[in-house]
C-alpha cells in the first residue's frame, strides 16, 4: 500500500479520554475512532490487526479439528428462557424488542443457540465428538465502558463448543482447546499464561482463564515467575492424542498461577520466594468445562453406544478477538508507539523514501516495494513529501517491525537501511539483500 | 474435510416453511438454521460458501483501489437525527435502548457513520479520491421476513462510500463501482445485469440495480437479452483511467434494462421485438451517485485547490453479501439439488468412496485426498459407511461441482471416475489424471 492512497489518520496529539497506553496509542495510530461509549470503528490499519487476529484464531481452532459455523447477533429471548440465563443476566444483556413486540436480545454470548443447533441436528455418540465454534461481535452493556477495545460493549469474540458423550471426552475436549489457545496466542508474539479461575455467569466446574502480563491488567495474578518461561514452540500436537495434550496442559498448569479470584495464600507460599511474583494481567480468553448445565434443561441428550439417552457433555471456551489488540499492544510497545509482533503486523515492512521525487530514490523504492509484493507481503511505503523526521515518527507510532529507509546517499553506495522497530538497530544492505531478510523474517511466521 | 467429522445436517425431507427452491435447498443441505423470524445461524457449509463469497466481494473492491475497515453494528441515534433520516426510516430501523436510555439503532446502512468518519480526519482535496466500505452484519426490521437469506432481517452486506472533490470525480468513483461489481458476480458464476432504478430512502439523481435473472425474483424487469450475452471476461481494467471505466460502463448499459420502477414502455418499444423479454430479477447490489446529501447537513467539507471550502461529493454502493447465496443458488440448481460455481463452492471436490473398509479403496481415497490437499484444495471425503446411493445423492445435494468417485472394481482397472455436477458427464481416468484435472479446473478460478 502506497501511503498517499491509503487512510491512515494518525494524531499528533494524545487524546485526552484515553486512559492506557493501548487505547492512546491505537487512536493515534489511526486505528480506531469511538462512535458511541465503548463502541467503535475499526479504521483501516486497526481492521487489518483485526483480521490477522481473527485469521490466526481460526487457523489454529481449525487445526484442532473444530469447526467454524456463523450464528447471528440477534438471538430471540424465548431460547435464553429455557436455560433460566434470561432472567439472571443483569443489565449487561442488551435486550431489544422488535416491531412486532417479540423480545430479543444482542448475544452476549452463545450456550443457549448451540445447543439449541446441536439438539435440532444430532441424536447419536456417532456423531460426537463435535466443538463448534464462530468468531462474531457481542454486546454487553458495561455500565462504565472504558480502556478502549480492552473493555468495549461491542466486541469481537471467538466462542468455541464441545459436545462429548461423556465426561473423560469433554475434559479432553477442553485441554484441546488449552493447547489450541497456547498456540494461538504464541503466534501472536504474547505470553499467556493459563490460570485457574472462577466461572461466573457461564458457571461449571472446571475452568482456565489465559491472562497476558501488564501492569493495566484488570486482574491481580499471583505466580511462579517460570511459568513465564514455557514455551510450545514448534512442536508437533497430535489433537486426538489424548495423553500428549492432557501432558502439554499439565506441563503448562502445575506451576502456581492463579487470579485473585482463586489465589490460596497457603499453597503460594510454597512457591520458592525468588520466584513468586504478584502482578497485574488481562484476561484474553478462558475455558470451562460445565457439563450437561445447559443440555439438561434445554433437552440436548444423545443415545450412547449402549441405547441409553444421556444428556450431552459440554464445554464453553473464549477468546476475545477484538480485546487481544489492546492486550498485545499493552505487552508491546515504547515510547515511540506500538511494536508489533510480525504474527499480527498490519503491513510486513516500512519503506520509507527520504527524497520523494528524486527518480533514483523513487525507482529504488518502486523495486523493493514490487519485490516484497511479488512474494505475497504487504509493504507500507510511505510515497508522501512529509520530511524525513515526520515519516519516521509515523512508522514508529504505528509500529511494523521492519523498516526499509532509501536514500539518494545511501544508493550512491548501493545501500539501503534496514531496521528493526524493535531494538532500534540499523544496517546497511544492498536493495536486494534487505528485502531477502525480510523474506527470510517472515518465512518463519507463515 | 472428512465427512465423518464434519458437521453437515442434511434433511431428507423437505421442510415446509420454505417456499422457494433457495430457501428450500439451504435447509435440505444443512446450510442454515432460523433462529428467529429472519434471522439465520450459518452452519459450517453455509458459512464457508459465505466467506467465499465475502473474499471476492473484499479481493475486487481492493483491486479496485477502496479501501477496508470496518463500522460497528450498533449507533448512536444522534448521528442520525443529524442528516434527518431518525425520523423518516420507518419501523424497519430496530432502534434500542441501552441501560442509560441512551437511544441507539442496529445499522441498516452507513452513511451517516462513513460521513462522521470523514468529517473527523479529513479537511483537504489532497486527500481525495477515497473510497472506504465495509462488510458487516445489517438488520433491516421487514415486516413479513420471507425466502430464507434472501429476505432476511439480520444480513451481511458490503456498502462502500466514495469522498471526492467534485462531480466527475464522483462519477468516476461510481463507473469504478459498476466495473467493480461486474467483476465480483462473474467471479461468482452470476450474470447480474445493471439496471436503471429508483433511489428510494438513500436519495441521489443516479442509481443503478443489479439484477440476477431468476423466475422467483422480488422485481418485475423489461429488458434487451442481448444484455445477457454481455461479459467482462478476462479484460485487464486500469481503475484510475476514467475514459477506460467509462466506456466499460456504458457498454454494459446502452442496451435496454429496467426494473418497473423505471420501465419507459415508449423507449422499450424501440428494442427489437425479438430480444424484447420481461421477466423477473433478484437485486443483488445497488450504487448510487448522491453528492452533498449527506456532507452537506453533517458539515463534511474539504478545501479545493484553489482554497475554498467544499461539501465533499459522496455516493454509496452495495452488495448485499449474505443474499448472494441464495440468489446463485436460484440462477443454479437442477431437480437433485445445488449446483455450486467454481468460484464459490464450500469445497473444491467430492470424494466418494463406495467400498468404505476395503483396503484398496480406502487407500486411494486417501491419496486423491491427500493430493488435492496438498496442491492447497479442498475436498469433501465421503468415508462413511452409507450406501453408495446415499452418498450419490448427498453430493449432489450439496452440489460440489465435481466428484471422484472410488470403487473396487474400478480400481482393478486403474481408474476412477471423474464427474461433473452441472453436466451430470463421468469419465474415467486413473487417480493421477482424475486429480490433475481438477487441479487444472480450479487453477482458472485462483
Amino acid at each position: 500500500m502506497r501511503l498517499s492512497r491509503y487512510f491512515l489518520p494518525v494524531l499528533k496529539e494524545n487524546p485526552a479520554e484515553a486512559q492506557i497506553v493501548s487505547h492512546r496509542l491505537m487512536l493515534r495510530a489511526g486505528m480506531i475512532k469511538q462512535q458511541a461509549a465503548g463502541i467503535y470503528s475499526w479504521l483501516p490499519m486497526g481492521f487489518k490487526v483485526l483480521k490477522n487476529i481473527e485469521r490466526i484464531v481460526h487457523e489454529e481452532q481449525i487445526r484442532a479439528g473444530h469447526i467454524p459455523l456463523l450464528m447471528p447477533t440477534l438471538q430471540p429471548a424465548d431460547l435464553w428462557r429455557e436455560s433460566g440465563r434470561y432472567d439472571d443476566y443483569g443489565q449487561e444483556m442488551l435486550r431489544i424488542k422488535d416491531r412486532h413486540e417479540r423480545d430479543m436480545l444482542y448475544g452476549p454470548t452463545n450456550e443457549e443457540m448451540i445447543t439449541d443447533i446441536f439438539r435440532s441436528h444430532v441424536s447419536s455418540y456417532k456423531d460426537l465428538p463435535l466443538t463448534l465454534y464462530h468468531i462474531q461481535w457481542k454486546f454487553r452493556d458495561e455500565v462504565r465502558p472504558r480502556f478502549g477495545v480492552m473493555r468495549g460493549r461491542e466486541f469481537l469474540m471467538k466462542d468455541g463448543y464441545n459436545f462429548d458423550v461423556d465426561k473423560p471426552s469433554a475434559l479432553h475436549a477442553y485441554n484441546r482447546h488449552m493447547v489450541s489457545y497456547l498456540r494461538t496466542y504464541e503466534r501472536m508474539g504474547l505470553t499467556a499464561i493459563p490460570m485457574r479461575a472462577d466461572s461466573g455467569p457461564i458457571g461449571g466446574d472446571d475452568t482456565h482463564e489465559f491472562l497476558v502480563l501488564a501492569s493495566t491488567g484488570e486482574s491481580e495474578v499471583f505466580y511462579d515467575d517460570r511459568v513465564t518461561a514455557l514455551k510450545l514452540g514448534d512442536r508437533a500436537i497430535d489433537y486426538d492424542d489424548r495423553d500428549q495434550v492432557a501432558a502439554v496442559c499439565k506441563e503448562f498448569t502445575t506451576l502456581y498461577a492463579r487470579t485473585d479470584e482463586t489465589h490460596d495464600e497457603s499453597v503460594f507460599a510454597g512457591v520458592p520466594e525468588e520466584n513468586r511474583k504478584v502482578g497485574r494481567g488481562i484476561e484474553v480468553g478462558q475455558i470451562f468445562y460445565f457439563g450437561t448445565k445447559y443440555s439438561e434443561p434445554m433437552g440436548a441428550t444423545v443415545q450412547t453406544a449402549e441405547g441409553t439417552q444421556v444428556p450431552v457433555e459440554m464445554g464453553s471456551h473464549g477468546i476475545g478477538v477484538s480485546r487481544l489488540l489492546g492486550a498485545i499492544i499493552e505487552a508491546s510497545h515504547d515510547d515511540k508507539g506500538i511494536i508489533w509482533p510480525e504474527g499480527v503486523t498490519p503491513f510486513h515492512c516500512g519503506i520509507v523514501n527520504l527524497k520523494q521525487g528524486d527518480a533514483e530514490a523513487d525507482a529504488a523504492c518502486d523495486k523493493i516495494y514490487a519485490a516484497l509484493t511479488a512474494v505475497g507481503l504487504e509493504p507500507l511505503y510511505d510515497d508522501t513529501n512529509e520530511r524525513a523526521g515526520g515519516k519516521f515518527a509515523t512508522m514508529d507510532l504505528i509500529g511494523l517491525p521492519w523498516r526499509i529507509t532509501v536514500g539518494p546517499r545511501g544508493l550512491k553506495n548501493g545501500v539501503v537501511e534496514l531496521t528493526s522497530r524493535r531494538t532500534g538497530e540499523s544496517e546497511e544492505l544492498s536493495p536486494e539483500a534487505a528485502v531477502a531478510k525480510v523474506v527470510e523474517i517472515y518465512a518463519a511466521h507463515r
